[in-house]
């Protein structure tokens, strides 16, 4: 589906229960059409990835946060500015690599998941997955090629639900078309 | 995927544009998976029922608009507290008919379809079904069957966007079981 027209105004929000369950019929359905979990993984990344190179536009221009310096910076504005904004919520950044080329997100609860229970034989299915792709496709926006993906869940029987992202290498700015 | 839990506290509002990008992967999904656009029109009606079954009982509780005496309560309910609770937005009533059987719900924007465009080759698909399917459920559960459809859709070219309800029929309350 391409878009069209101006983006203006406010943002507008929906209910999270409706959202919720709308999530839930896209992977129930996805579940429908791949042979196994790590398909399924892999379709919600590819998913996430496509709306997080198209958010990140409307990110911007809303977040009004300004260029970051740093991954520290970076991981800042991910959990307190766009998670708010996009989910409502905070996660706890934590977990940083000696290097400060690795961190976590730490998320006490999760709209996506919100009654939800993983269906018996789906040990595999990293269910919010959208979630990393949306992340990297983002990042990958601003020039940054960053690998993100759940290590643990709640709804896996997890105490929490976290996130790692690593931060792999700086993208250079594309070559507009006609340049050489 | 089951639910499990208590729903406490105000619902968690989700970014609206972060809720159509998902409801663009679903229906995306559906058009792959579908041979034809009367099969995707069919399955999101009925992924919105099963939403609607369940998000009354939520809507219920927080609303708390009591019994509607007449179909057009029920008409002002849907729009003016339904739609505005779940879509951030809020429905003209309009076109009843002389037997106070049906109605018509006018939207000048619809948040499933901002910046959609139909892909060509798909002008029978109603591509918005989900929202049909959810007030066909959610009505069903307080015992009145009512045909919902589109006929007509900024989507399609069409100047605003009309959701037909047609009350059918008064359905019997369900016996409990183990009553006679």
């Amino acid at each position: 589906m391409s878009r069209q027209g101006n983006r203006a105004g406010d943002p507008r929000k929906v209910n999270g229960e409706l959202f919720t369950l709308t999530y839930g019929a896209l992977v129930a359905q996805l579940i429908k059409d791949y042979e196994n979990d790590e398909q399924v993984n892999k379709q919600l990344d590819k998913m996430g990835y496509n709306m997080g190179v198209r958010l990140i536009e409307d990110f911007l221009a809303r977040a009004n946060t300004g260029k970051c310096n740093d991954f520290r910076e970076t991981a800042d504005v991910i959990a307190k500015v766009a998670f708010k904004m996009y989910l409502g919520l905070t996660p706890v950044v934590s977990n940083w690599s000696t290097a400060g080329d690795e961190f976590s997100l730490l998320l006490e609860s999760n709209p996506l998941t919100e009654f939800v229970e993983l269906p018996p034989g789906h040990s595999n299915l990293n269910y919010s997955n959208l979630l990393c792709g949306a992340l990297r496709g983002a990042l990958e926006m601003v020039q940054m090629d960053v690998d993100v993906r759940f290590v643990q869940d709640i709804l896996k029987g997890d105490n929490i639900t976290e996130i790692r992202l690593k931060f792999i290498k700086r993208l250079e700015d594309a070559v507009p078309v006609g340049e050489d």
